[in-house]
């Protein structure tokens, strides 16, 4: 690809998303200059003996100087603050980013810091996995998933459109939708069987009747599922749930409702209730493979794949 | 393996565990001769036209016919019955056993119907995917996982020796329990997280202002877990439930408190707590990589893998 979108870019935060970023920018063939910061000198030097950006800056200031296109992908609360540094120094016509998990707030936080003349577009690539940091990052995580793309009515159709570009250059596919939608949808397939996998996780540590070892060696037959997304990072998942209230209270409410009614059918011994409920389930399931977002494979498709 | 711990051995029921059973018996090269009866006629030609016995019988009383070891692999509710039904066709001193998630209420309703001089060594093999039926078994299922065996105080100790034999050789590990231990274990690690799956999978179906469209297309960011659980087998887990209900309303009275203190910490904004719950979280997930019993490969491991 000759023709890159953006030719100066910036990285802010170094982690599991902003180093797959640019993996997948160098497969992509993009010929953009990549310029990153991290907070920590710690994760600067891991980002330079990785090879982790073209440049790895020591200010954000400096990193996002003369840059077309800045992506902060930090902690969502670290958001507004990360926005306030870097203002003085964007390049006047520059587009902003944000790789976010709520948008809402994180909206709120950064738009009140916009200089006039920078375009803010936020996005959410749909994937991860539960590492973090510099090193966690590979080229195909965005490969075939969604990255959402959140602008406002007044926002600049031709940066849209670039992001937008950006994007599938990188292999992921892009919807447009707006902030309140996005919040709603990602509290219901993220941030809640979040909060109930750590609930869970939790939950089995402590019970005194149960040892740890025999919760570890006997995870195989459901729980490991959840173990898999509690052991994603704390701070990430703090910053989620305390910028995503709403959505987030609204559906946990729904969830109670509807364990409260099923725990109802156990104790009184429903199994037609119970499974009427199960059944209705398995639909969903079965579209999830049909999309191409899921494997079929047994033994839940747990080969050991390389990076 | 020419000393096969039981030469005649009989599966009544032909679904996931048992035709995994089947497949795994034959990559141990063990020379036993195996009988099979399921209850309906369509899994019964399935099972022959796929080679799955050595003989597929049209009667349970049939099948066990001789058998040194018949296990019963069918969902905990019909234990009792099929049980009953095959009784008076056991040979003397042969070996009962079972393979059900639940094992109070499975001993409960079992023993009644034991002969004289017949052996019980209830089972619970730790292994499963979300399919079930003739046709969803592979012979490397059980590999390091474990198998829990559930003897009794007064078990006769040669028979639960051979049943132990027995499942190494399938490839499991095996682990004495009681039958309590083993139906709160399982209320944790496999039972409660069906369960919360089951009701988020059902939530996200409901909600009119998400499509279920938009449900499928996003569900990588955490929701596919559990709808991964939650396609697995609705007679099975309405049994479990209903079986297992002492465990579960208790087990499931804790994961509500966390997660109604967690709640609270969203709403109150408490970052802190949030924070240190879901740091406290990521050991356990160490735990279980260090023990194998998941991988830790990135994008969850998802390659499509053969069966
Ligand atoms: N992980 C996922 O599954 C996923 C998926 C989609 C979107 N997201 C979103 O993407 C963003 C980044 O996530 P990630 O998984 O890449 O995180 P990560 O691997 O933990 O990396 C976070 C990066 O942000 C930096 N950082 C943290 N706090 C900061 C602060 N207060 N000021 C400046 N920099 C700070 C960190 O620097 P140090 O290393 O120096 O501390 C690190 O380089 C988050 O907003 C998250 O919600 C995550
Ligand atoms: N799947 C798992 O993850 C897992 C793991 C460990 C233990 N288990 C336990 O293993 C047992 C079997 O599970 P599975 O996954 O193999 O189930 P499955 O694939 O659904 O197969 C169940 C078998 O039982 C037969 N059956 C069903 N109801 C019956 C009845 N009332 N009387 C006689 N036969 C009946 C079925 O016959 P038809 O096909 O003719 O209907 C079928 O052959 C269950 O007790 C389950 O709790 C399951």
């Amino acid at each position: 690809m000759s023709e890159a979108p953006f030719q100066k870019v910036a990285l802010i935060g170094l982690g599991l998303i902003a180093s797959s970023m640019f993996w997948a920018m160098k497969r992509a063939g993009m010929d953009s200059h990549v310029t990153g910061f991290a907070r920590s000198e710690a994760t600067r030097d891991t980002a330079r003996r990785l090879g982790l950006c073209d440049q790895v800056c020591d200010s954000a200031e400096e990193a996002v100087k003369d840059a077309d296109l800045v992506v902060l992908a930090v902690p969502v609360g670290a958001m507004g603050p990360v926005m306030q540094t870097i203002a003085p120094h964007l390049k006047p016509g520059c587009v902003v980013s944000e790789v976010g998990s709520v948008k809402r707030t994180v909206i709120e936080a950064v738009t009140p810091h916009l200089p006039e003349g920078v375009h803010f577009v936020p996005t959410h690539p749909m994937a991860g996995t539960e590492h973090s940091g510099p090193d966690a990052g590979f080229a195909s995580l965005f490969d075939n998933r969604w990255c959402l793309i959140v602008p406002e009515d007044h926002t600049d159709g031709d940066a849209v459109s670039r992001v937008e570009t950006y994007w599938t250059a990188l292999g992921a596919n892009t919807e447009r939708m707006d902030a309140e939608h996005h919040d709603m949808v990602c509290a219901v397939v993220s941030h809640i069987p979040h909060l109930i996998a750590y609930t869970m996780v939790g939950v089995a540590d402590d019970l005194g009747r149960i040892s740890d070892n025999e919760v570890i060696k006997f995870s195989a037959a459901g729980f490991r599922d959840f173990t898999r997304i509690a052991a994603s990072d704390p701070t990430m998942w703090r910053d989620v749930f305390l910028t995503n209230k709403d959505a987030t209270i609204e559906i946990l409410g729904r969830f109670t409702e509807e364990l409260m009614a099923l725990q109802r059918a156990i104790r009184t011994g429903d199994g037609e209730q119970l499974h009427a409920y199960f059944t209705r389930t398995r639909a969903i399931r079965r579209g999830i493979l049909e999309a191409g977002q899921d494997t079929d494979a047994p033994d839940f498709g747990r080969a050991k794949v390389d990076r």
